[in-house]
């Protein structure tokens, strides 16, 4: 099968032939993939930046954002079918630690992250776990939504944890309007009343904001602290969902929060550095966030088949992978881009 | 001035001049009534069933679900000036027991209820206490938003108890959409995306749901309990806000409640009977509503200007209360009848 | 191998030589048993009580809390080894649902229930699977643990939903001081500091619950009720634990439970019988409680092998099983009674 | 009356005579102190580090732990009598705003710090609010409380929100066994049956908070993160309390937190200084964490009066205050330092 295979950092990935994923363990799935998202993490992984984190031995299949079609099941697999339309949760866990038994599989003792650490499915097939697929809706196409199965799931789940604090009256701020950002404000908006204020350099990308739900939007321009505190009273967003984390966000991020609020790290690259007598003095919490759980993709496929959600998508065939990579590196991508290998179960 | 008295049970009330209410504790304030929303509540009160439970010394003032404009205030009184426009939290309450501090006044200690043990507002002023008071947005009118003060109310605080239970996939069922039915779904919209299933004797009555919200009606002519089986792939519903209680809805509620699922019982007149087997051996929950609480309050009066929550109403002069009770038990009213003693603060 | 097996309802089990189970499944686990508890739940069983719940088809093996130690294994099971000193949570199931994965495995959609619907524990082996075995901590002994396994597992979980409620200066009632009541109370002092109130009609099994961590001791004797109330300013308690549910204490129970507070049904055998309007008007809860999951196992056995939660138990054979069932019938048995079929994992 | 006042910072308060203070406001409380904790923000007070922060003017009384019996009331006030013996909430409070309506008075919008902005309880008399008045129960002294109403309540606060993380079979490291330590040693006990690990770097110190409930201690000597981890098969501490927050106990608190842990910041001189990445990458939160609110010390008296927590104190009188300070700055209190004004509400 064609497969888009890293050899050495710092080089493009090559599509080449490789020998198919064949089922071994009773509850391996091999899935033909309808749609692998391209993530800026997949240009990071060709840079070598995740060389050490990952220590994936080269050369490897890329692709970590995944949605197709059953293609073949272990021995002890009931509950799916050859055919079946499915996304893939990211991450391939155990199902018997703490972690994986209490929804938060995330943290799973023994997990594998297929695209990261092992083969991806930026490929005509991917092996993963039965605990990992996800059914489609009848009438969702994978092409449309595997890139929900990484990117909106972060941003789901950020979402998801902050809601509960987003009484109707509160503010949340959403820095960032890219691919995390515009997905975290549907999010919020099919889950919560919560004044949506959101922050971008980009006046073109925040004017689209407001079709999803966004109630204010401020420009990043240097007057963006001070502009969030006008708009709440000099007191600041109960949540500030930080979806850039670098660059002097994160900075902003603390300001924008106000006493006994949370800031939400979900972007990152820079470095959260705050004296301890403003933690305590104010009662604010700096809280982290990964990617969601297996029951919160099945939510966020929910939330797509409902209409609630949607994700602007470019799609590029398997073989185009450089020049999908080329145009992410140029901006040239409005929402994701999506490899899409195969169009049909068949 | 002019206050719709009730001098004996059973006998209408009356409208008549009785002295105005005066400042007499610090945190007193006098509100002009601008609008006094009308209840099957004060109906019930009239027929004398309430008669034991509040021990109300009669000749007394009606009204329960009041809105208007600050008129006097105690000494003690900063937040508040005379002309705000406000709506009245039910109760007036302690401030100083555990409920009150904890965010649950409803159960304060030392509590009055204006309208049902005390004078309310079908007046022309009502005496109520400064911690009780919301001051309405700019724009909101005391007559459009009085009746959310009780029966809104209700609705919103079930509904906010529940929403932590309505991921994205799970099923709500809303039994009635009456008054307080419809401000349920409403607020289920603006503050969760679960399918809301709307269930009601009235064909007309669900029609208009769709436009609030509701994902799916059905007709309960008997089969009910079925269809939502059949809705719920035979589990039932995660959450059932049961607005009836009484005529064999409160049974329906409970048979449609899924395994670990939980039945709110809001409306009241029949009786929960349920084998603790049955309890047990699915873990579900029977979760008592009463009023929301002073912040639920100011919550949905954001939720009422943003535009999320509306409720039809249907405006009486002060001296039109018993065509507003010939209306009201001949099922005239669309929504909420109100009775509108003053149309401005001055 | 030997087991006990029931051929027919209303006829006592005999002990007889059976086949033993066989790993098929990659995950299935086959133990050895080094104690399997003696349950009222088994006389039930043998009464025929549970013969329309279970349909399960006789003969098989009784026999719903087990321990032992680790004999065989599936294929695909890499985190026990045979000799593993285990208990066994009471259900199998099967990982995939959206219950399983949400820490709420006792809702899952696939379960089976060894012992009640499937062969049980009181056999020289069982077999059960892989998601079902926790391992102990060195030095705690399968018999002395196994009723922990069901009857204990039953209390702990209640406990664990109700702590959240139980500040310091509340007062939780735990209504029966046999088995499951024993069990709660120590439970309870561990987890928190609330004032605990046993209630039951035995005095003497009331004198033993002091050691156990109960502060108020309340003799069933009519007066409960009152009692209750006299020691919680006429308010009531913020949890009743109902760990009877039948003959009164259902009713009790409910009456001793307080405004906003939570009435936790966890016997059974009686009715919930309440008027809707008193359940609004109090904003009171009933709570359904079922055995707890396996992560609540696991904390379960923390307790046990820190010392803070022990259990009382009795040993016989496997082949004195009848003589058991008589001391359970008769009231003999101090504690738990736990058929020891073997006493080493060799 | 006698009063402590600070004329200048930088140099020693003075024991001199000053009005007493009066009832103005219907709800004012004069109090008659019977103890007033002696803490280390006294001595920052003095040495200015407080000067920016509070914007008090000089000269003013100290004292921000304050226990006494109630001495006079305002004329609105019905549940205090003189002669009461009570504890006082740290903060003076409005009871309208939403946070004192939700709990959280702590983040009251217009809120008053005795003893920080005005003037405090090392006095004979201090005035406070009703809302911050507590009734201690029979047979509980001022003096042997008066600690808690500050530091106390602050350990109190931190260990009850992180209780809810800390299942049976989890590990919470507490670092410090100064006296928040020990107190939070103490609440942990009574509330959870985690395993405490605490560290210190004084071996007697340690070797005390067994008694207090510690499972396992650790001494700072420089191996502590790794000591900690080995404690914890390398994963870190589900909840770290950091009551040190300076000289690196902020930087070893975040090492020994697991994934998806909690570093609860309570001690202040240092800074939080984390990668984003580290923070998203492990899903690990920062936790603020200020003083309790007014329930917050109704729960710790209940705790103090049931015999679950207890201080150390040494007690001086009024006029001997640079004693104390001396004692306190030389490392020779063991436990709290009290001021004792009065030792009777006579």
């Amino acid at each position: 099968m064609k497969a888009v295979r890293l050899h050495r950092y710092e080089v493009r990935p090559v599509v080449e032939d490789v020998a198919e994923p064949q089922v071994s363990h009773p509850f391996d799935v091999v899935v033909k993939v309808g749609g692998a998202g391209l993530c800026r993490t997949d240009l990071h992984i060709v840079e070598g930046q995740w060389a050490a984190k990952s220590n994936v031995a080269l050369p490897y299949t890329l692709g970590h954002e995944n949605a197709g079609w059953v293609h073949a099941v272990g021995s002890a697999v009931e509950h799916l079918q050859p055919g079946d339309a499915v996304i893939l949760h990211p991450l391939v866990t155990c199902g018997f630690c703490r972690a994986c038994r209490a929804g938060d599989d995330v943290h799973c003792e023994a997990q594998a992250f297929p695209g990261i650490d092992s083969d991806g499915g930026m490929a005509d097939l991917i092996k993963t776990s039965a605990r990992s697929v996800v059914k489609l809706a009848p009438g969702v196409e994978p092409a449309a939504v595997a890139a929900l199965a990484d990117a909106g799931l972060t941003a789901y789940h950020a979402v998801k944890k902050a809601v509960p604090l987003l009484y109707p009256g509160s503010t949340c701020v959403v820095m960032g309007a890219g691919g995390l950002g515009h997905l975290g404000i549907q999010c919020l908006r099919a889950m919560s009343a919560t004044r949506i204020v959101v922050l971008d350099r980009n006046e073109e990308a925040l004017a689209l904001t407001r079709a999803w739900g966004a109630d204010e939007t401020v420009v990043a321009d240097g007057s963006q602290v001070d502009r969030v505190l006008e708009l709440t009273d000099g007191k600041g967003a109960e949540v500030v969902l930080d979806f850039v984390g670098e660059r002097g966000a994160e900075r902003d991020a603390w300001a924008m929060t106000r006493r006994a609020g949370s800031d939400y790290v979900i972007g990152y690259g820079g470095t959260v550095d705050i004296p301890t007598i403003d933690v305590i003095s104010t009662g604010r919490n700096v809280i982290g966030n990964l990617v969601g759980s297996y029951n919160d993709l099945v939510e966020l496929m929910a939330l797509a088949a409902g209409g609630r959600v949607k994700m602007l998508t470019q799609t590029y065939p398997l073989d185009a992978v450089n020049d999908a990579m080329d145009d992410l590196e140029a901006g040239r991508i409005r929402g994701r881009g999506i490899l899409v290998p195969a169009t049909s179960a068949g």
